[in-house]
């Protein structure tokens, strides 16, 4: 295996006003509010007591704990987004209040390392006792993310030494020696984490167990069960009633080991988190019985349960996937959660085979998905994205319980704003991927970011209107010539991609998704790649009946939905026909500065009158309508109304 | 208001081929191996208990009652069923076993006439403590239907005194006046039972008891809080969670008085039981508002939110209604009881009202919904009934549990079974209306059935082979001429009727759907209606998404489906083009005796390859595809497979 490294975000710096915009978002609005949230300063909102649950674990304040068994987690992600702020922009106030944010989390860490505020505030006898239902190792590995982030932000080792004593602890708690637990968490993260653990660090028994929890995973006799018994069958989901989440050991992707399952199946936010860890550890540990095992469910996820906007997860039963070609659009889940995760599996299968397939796959959950599950303004989120919405019926049908046609403010269980900021704030690290054969180009955005490779130090500076322009230069800024192999990734939805190195055609030979361009490199060098970027009908596998004669419509790696801002109620009798033809316009109001796609189209035109059921109802008139498409990221952004990505085709 | 009598179902036999053979499967498969699964004789199946329970409650044996709060009502049903059965079929072993029922019923009733074994065996201080959530008042129902049948078939009044000695209690229990009750069920079903009682009694007792039910309900303050105190906040269903009955009024459409709601609402078996006991005392009472409230509430279901196939009750979730056209077809509920109440329902507006319209859904429920609902050989059946499975995606999908691909031999809520069968044993009495003005002929069935319109007694012999044939022919049999008026059903489906008496032309006047012959009939007279049954495509209402695009056939009243039996897997990738046109061919195998319909469609055939999305899919290859529709009620008595009624169009 290849060495890679993920780039330091100190190193790059984005320019894209696509992107420097949300970072700006993420930096006034985004991540100001959370901080307001935690702290429960917003009126009028459920308070999240978070931060309060860390005062009275710490003993600097007397109360009960609040809140969901994770509510950690949200604490421990804004951390990492403010770690990901402070990499490019100090802010001294923010930093204070982080470091502030950090003494009280190691005041609330216990004497032998422990540090859960839920088991220390309100059960410190049940500590480790569920893992199956609770949260503490997904607590934990959020904890070392942002430990890691935070010192590699700020140079500050405070809560990195608090994550490596918990991390000893539980290194204590857990492993294959008699005495310890043989468990693993039902919500995977941990292993993810404690790889980055690991990597920050060079603590091996961190990689060690990782691996623990991952090869332990869906071992016979079973954990959760033994466990369950253990603490006399109870469960910590009351309200739910009963055990469901012990017994279905499929929900956590634990109803066998990880290396002989075949389907992505069960929570879709756990099986990327976990799949995110397994393809790390299987990199760096060289397994190829794991490799082989992230191959085959990357597989499953993306070429049979996933969505066109990269969601996944296609029902809110578990907030689960179902099975193959089953992808409900108006029922969808496809939590904003569950499309970052995917980034992060993806990001690492990336990293491990250096094929294009899964930055494609990266690309279309960024660009459709994860930022669908914010508003414009930042202010709003949304938990779940369907992919067609008629507001009209979603009141009286509790199959759309789970569906908001708006966005909302915060969450009881606020998993995706902090999960969005923390993307937002970091998406530099999924631009490149260096790796001993190349440097690889994964996305598209204007940014300078510095390498080393082979002891020589150079610059790209990338520029270019992605995701609308079809133009993207890389110029190489260095003080002297050197040797490298640069690999442009040519994305799968980009029929005749061209390439230029200062002014000179380039012919193209795509390898898995690249073009790698290995020379000479004299300071000044000009790449452009021209990712032409017509108006594409995306047809589905004929297995997908819920897009049967249907189609989406993708400019570059932008999907595109009808609305009926524009279009007027009832989308469902709007038909595109085979050889309509398109305009691109920009968007105005809250759209400006997006790429709206004009069409000609039909609208059916039913008989007349009230009847439910009409006969002779073969030919039905058609009328000429125009259509608009707006970008799928940029819906519901005016006021409710329905929606669709799949359009009938005619 | 008219008078309306309901026909004795002594004075009507069925000749069709078609129901006699129904009725058949009712007497020698239904029947018996209902009267085996309340005596828990059948093997592998979960006991039903019910005969038990009574056994117990009547202490002849010692033991504890099992099953739902309203297994009674199975008991009930089954014997309702056995006197249809017994007026057209002696049957002394069958006889004799349903007096020993009757026997065993009579004792289990408590001194103050009280009969509910559930609250006699296992909770007797709990009595009318629970009216929302439990069902001891929709059990008396049950009980007063059977025991007014069980009179009209058998002359014996054992049962009929058993009912009318419950009814008193309740009647000395709820009522308006001080110190009584002033309560209503949670389940309708005891006011359209009681005024059957009143009917077959003349007590005028049982009519303002019905009406006080009817008229308390939804009222404020609201019984179900004030006995939800009372009780000390507690709930039934304790297994479900919470007291959702209590507080969800409008499930059990209780939200508002009658008189002021607007839309079908809630559970769709209580929607209809609740209305056909309104309509029948808005037409009993001459009422007005409550004569408008059934029309209203009729026209929103028929309307807005009924299959094309008679079903209703779109969403699993409390087995309810959503609301106007929403009507997903996968998901769908539509359950057997609910198109059966349906027919419920249609009976008392036709009665009412003499408007084609209403047994225009009523036939269209029970040529499909209510027919599906069992299979071909009677051994088997639905309590679901949906318009679209793809068995492969229901395992994985939770939004299918309600739903089975295949019929089941019996259900631990085994309400669907027993009402199919007291369905088809009856039918013979929803074929004609005796109103003032005419006689109505509502369905057409080969029967003979006599009649007394005026002092003078004739008969009417109809003949026909309905619903396949399209020529119906009606024979007057008397002993000499008398003045009546005859009112045949012109079908909504039947674009052009045409009408013969003793061979010549008849112009036909509609009044209402109906076809008045008013004139002096002669013994011997002959009449013939044609109903031209060409293959009909459906189209719905714009509004209703589920069905943009697609059309279902009908023939006659029956609707079609494909299945993959015949045509392959991936229904959804089939088209009927409009100009397709079609051939009927007899069925085979487990279809032999129904009409298939044969018609060219095409299959839209996929690019090559694995991809879950493809580009530049505007203009999908089409192969020509022999397509065969099934009728809707014989679906899935070949094996599991996928089914679709609604099939696009192009």
């Amino acid at each position: 295996m290849s060495n890679t490294q993920d780039l330091d975000l100190h190193r790059i710096r984005l320019t894209s006003p696509f992107w420097t915009g949300y970072q700006a978002l993420a930096r006034d609005v985004v991540v100001p509010y959370q901080w307001a949230a935690l702290n429960d300063r917003i009126a009028g909102a459920e308070p999240s007591h978070a931060i309060a649950n860390f005062r009275i674990a710490a003993g600097r304040e007397q109360g009960e704990f609040h809140g969901m068994v994770f509510q950690d987690s949200d604490v421990y992600k804004w951390l990492e987004a403010v770690a990901y702020l402070l990499c490019r922009d100090p802010d001294d106030a923010l930093e204070r209040a982080a470091d502030e944010v950090i003494e009280l989390i190691a005041d609330a860490q216990q004497a032998d390392g422990y540090l859960n505020t839920y088991f220390i505030a309100k059960a410190p006898q049940q500590r480790w006792t569920n893992l199956a239902e609770c949260h503490e190792l997904y607590c934990a590995g959020h904890l070392f993310e942002a430990g890691v982030a935070y010192v590699q932000a700020t140079g500050k080792r405070r809560l990195l030494e608090v994550c490596c004593r918990f991390a000893d602890h539980i290194d204590a708690v857990f492993g294959p020696e008699p005495g310890k637990r043989h468990g693993y968490p039902g919500h995977p993260e941990v292993e993810l984490a404690l790889l980055r653990l690991h990597e920050a660090t060079g603590e091996s028994r961190y990689l060690a167990l990782a691996r623990y929890f991952i090869e332990q995973r869906g071992t016979q006799p079973h954990f959760y069960d033994i466990e369950y018994e253990q603490r006399g069958r109870t469960s910590h989901w009351n309200n739910h009633g009963r055990d469901w989440m012990v017994r279905d050991k499929a929900y956590s992707q634990a109803h066998l080991p990880i290396v002989e399952q075949t389907a992505a199946t069960g929570h879709a936010v756990r099986f990327v988190y976990l799949m995110a860890g397994v393809a790390h550890l299987a990199r760096l540990s060289g397994d190829e019985a794991k490799r082989q095992a992230c191959l085959r469910l990357w597989n499953d996820m993306a070429q049979r349960q996933m969505y066109v906007t990269g969601g996944i997860g296609a029902q809110g039963w578990g907030e689960s996937f179902t099975s193959a070609y089953d992808l409900p659009n108006d029922s969808a889940y496809a939590e904003s959660c569950a499309s970052i995760g995917l980034m992060m599996f993806a990001s690492r299968m990336l990293q491990m085979e250096g094929d294009a397939r899964f930055a494609d796959v990266m690309e279309r959950a960024l660009y459709n998905s994860v930022l669908a599950g914010m508003s414009l303004d930042g202010m709003r989120f949304f938990y779940v994205n369907p992919l067609e919405t008629v507001p009209r019926i979603m009141p009286g049908n509790h199959a759309y319980d789970h569906v908001k046609p708006v966005r909302q403010r915060w969450f009881s269980c606020a998993c995706c704003p902090p999960n969005i900021a923390r993307l937002l704030t970091s998406i530099g690290r999924y631009v490149y991927t260096q790796r001993d054969d190349a440097l690889y180009v994964n996305l598209y955005m204007g940014c300078e970011a510095e390498f080393e490779r082979g002891g020589t130090n150079f610059s790209l500076r990338q520029s270019g209107d992605y995701p609308w322009g079809e133009r993207i230069e890389l110029e190489v800024l260095a003080d002297a010539p050197f040797v490298t192999t640069l690999a442009l990734r040519l994305p799968e939805w980009c029929a005749q991609p061209r390439l230029h190195i200062n002014d000179e055609d380039v012919g193209i030979v795509p390898d898995k998704g690249y073009a790698h361009l290995a020379r000479r490199w004299q300071p000044g060098d000009r790449i452009v790649l021209e990712l032409p970027m017509p108006v594409r009908r995306v047809g589905a596998h004929p297995s997908l009946r819920h897009a049967s004669g249907r189609v989406a419509l993708q400019r570059g790696p932008v999907v595109y939905c009808l609305e009926q801002a524009d279009n007027g109620a009832d989308l469902h009798q709007l038909a595109l026909p085979a050889d309509a033809g398109f305009r691109l316009l920009p968007g105005d109001g809250v759209l400006a500065g997006k790429a709206v796609i004009h069409s000609e189209g039909v609208r059916r035109i039913p008989a007349n009158g009230d009847a439910l059921y009409r006969y002779d109802a073969g030919a039905q008139a058609l009328q000429r309508q125009p259509l608009v498409f707006v970008p799928y990221f940029c819906w519901a952004n005016r006021g409710e109304g329905e929606m669709r990505v799949w359009v009938d085709a005619c």
